[in-house]
């Protein structure tokens, strides 16, 4: 704000890890020491740790260009994460009085959240309590998520990696596919990650190409997935090719909501949002077909490697993921609170995208979904609007910075005991 | 042969697929057209699909430069490939008296099987007929398996790049697991493939480096498995750190043979060389931990990514796959049969390895283990002696041929329609 000397910065990542989350880190460091703050903390484990006052200074992490540079191409969230819910302020006004009490004793003006759906919950609250409290601190969320599921933004940074090594992923999966002959054919199920929204699943048709025909047929949360239809999708599709295979989102679910995962016998574990933690769609389906059909199957599941795939990231998003945390910074240095950064797309082609901030208010707590018309009719696929909207997102890579073979990672000594 | 004409060369691939198979194919191809062969066919799906008489002319898919650039960048086997065990000789004569009676047909002068064990076996019988009926024809093996447990070559081709890719993910999936603090720690089993032989488990090792511990612990098939010495350096790991990560062989069993996969109820599936098919191996160690110390757990199986990662692959591994095509298809050339092309080692620093060829006799259908003393006393790691010997095989990387943000692999029109 102007006449009034610059402080500090604090900033903290939430949620889910990515390949993209500590690129955005990289950003709001390098935006806020340009701005001329003072000093950047990183809170250990997001509002969790601030709040066991566990912080760092960033200085000491990111010394040279070279450790900002390792620091883009490190996955996994480097302050460490957490899935941490704040309470309703009414519900605990202690604890609220306690992280502002940190903030100001760290003499913080600006309060930077790198999160998904959840995290931007925690700058709503925090800026709400801000703005009752008379606290000067502004508090600006940064996006972050694989699953592609925040409002108003037209992506969100870590989305294009996942969706670049699921495409290159799944590509040599159906290459693999065709080598090996067998009687009754083959279907390879590869399960993919994104309980609400198939963002992520849809990213599996970036195999198809000119020298792959993709997978056979894909399945998003959005659709009622129809168990009869699917084995009789399956079996058509044998008569006409040896090697099948078919992608499918972890959170799909038949017209009553029951999740296929939950249609086998696996254990169901609930997080501190609520959310069901799936695990086991693509075996179960496996089990069916093999029954039903006595073909071959193979069930794949992409797991975390899907979220923490450096080596395979996308140049837009690792770069769009840093100017966002700059966007973020600058924000919050302008004076805007409560509100989150966010991607307006101006072109497909040529691709163009700038930032925008808007009210966190409208983000929070909502999911968006693929627009069903991206989807074909009958539910097993995606269409040409999806393909033109994922295909900017994927372009380029960043180059790994290899020692002895394998990739590099930002790490200071004695790092990991913080954590 | 002097004096005599050169007529046509045959080339098939068999066994499981790699990241480096087609890059020896391009090998073959390419010496036999330079040492003046006049026609280069293509077995599709090895010697199954020859006794049925399917075969393509190589000169109409590695057409230019750059088809061949891309061959070496396609994942599994072009040609399709097989599991397919030759009879013994007085067995079926008339199966062997067919398979010379079409490569008679072809004008084949020389018959090279890119392949792991089982195809030895077969160049082995092929060679051992040519002899008895009098037969030109020279058949030379051209070694390739992620497996990696060939006897007589210090390593083979395929097993680099599977090793490149498996110590990357691991790191990666090691610093995924920084992210989210649990109460009772986190234990991530990665399942490796690698049923009798360890290489490739081992290989998760290369994940420890400057800024990585690597796996807390690493269990290859060559020690028996104990399950209480497991669980009890899992509750020793966690009380030190709060995510730990072991890597485990596909085929760890006990001192009585019993495979840990097998505990689990899962289906048993033996293959045409009467090999347990596995799966479950960390799923079931999951279960098993999950309930004794009450620890969060996951388990990844890297599954067919680890064998078709194109994107990931190594340049020494795809180079010397090319050059061992090339030496397979110079030893038939002049006058080899009945061999196959090893890898001779001469220095592992700086690193140096030439090609010999030796008497597949003594090489088909034995298993290479890593020796014991390259595992440590207790059995839950490799040595430094482990890490000198497959570091040199991951080093630099072949730089995929990119279209629109995926890497492109070689493909003709109407080609999977062969397959």
């Amino acid at each position: 704000m102007k006449g009034k000397e610059k402080r500090n910065v604090i900033v903290g990542q939430s949620g889910g890890p990515t390949a993209a989350i500590n690129s955005s880190l990289a950003g709001v460091y390098r935006t806020a020491i340009d701005r001329g703050y003072k000093k950047v903390y990183g809170m250990l484990h997001g509002i969790q740790g601030l709040v066991e006052g566990r912080y760092v200074d960033l200085s000491e992490h990111i010394r040279t260009g070279l450790d900002a540079e390792l620091l883009k191409r490190t996955p996994s969230a480097y302050l460490g994460s957490c899935r941490f819910k704040l309470p309703e302020i009414h519900d605990d006004q202690a604890l609220y009085d306690k992280i502002f009490e940190i903030l100001d004793r760290l003499e913080i003006d600006c309060f930077i959240y790198i999160g998904g759906n959840d995290s931007m919950d925690t700058i709503k609250k925090l800026s709400d309590y801000a703005i009752v409290s008379g606290s000067d601190i502004r508090f600006v969320g940064c996006p972050k998520t694989i699953d592609n599921d925040l409002a108003l933004t037209d992506h969100t940074p870590g989305y294009g990696s996942a969706a670049k090594y699921i495409g290159t992923s799944v590509k040599e999966i159906i290459r693999d596919g065709w080598s090996l002959e067998t009687e009754h054919g083959q279907v390879i199920i590869i399960e993919i990650m994104g309980r609400d929204a198939g963002w992520l699943t849809g990213a599996a048709a970036l195999a198809r190409s000119e020298d792959c025909d993709g997978p056979d047929a894909i399945y998003l949360p959005e659709v009622d997935f129809d168990m009869e239809a699917f084995i009789k999708k399956c079996k058509d599709l044998l008569k006409k090719k040896a090697s099948i295979v078919i992608a499918v989102s972890e959170g799909i679910h038949d017209k009553d909501g029951k999740y296929v995962s939950e249609m086998d016998n696996g254990v169901e574990y609930v997080d501190a949002f609520g959310h069901k933690q799936l695990t086991g769609t693509a075996r179960y389906l496996s089990t069916v077909l093999s029954q039903e059909i006595g073909c071959k199957t193979r069930a794949v599941e992409l797991s975390t490697l899907q979220r923490a795939a450096s080596h395979c990231a996308s140049r837009v998003d690792i770069l769009e993921a840093f100017e966002v945390g700059g966007a973020a910074m600058k924000a919050a240095d302008e004076g805007d609170t409560g509100k989150m950064v966010v991607f307006v797309r101006t072109s497909d082609d040529p691709y163009q995208a700038g930032t925008e901030v808007k009210d966190v208010h409208k983000i929070a707590n909502d999911v968006r979904l693929v627009p069903r018309e991206w989807i074909t009719k009958d539910g097993t696929y995606v269409t040409s609007e999806f393909m033109t909207y994922v295909r900017p997102l994927i372009q380029g890579d960043v180059g790994s910075i290899m020692v002895d073979g394998i990739p590099r990672h930002l790490w200071v000594p004695g790092f990991q005991d913080l954590l």
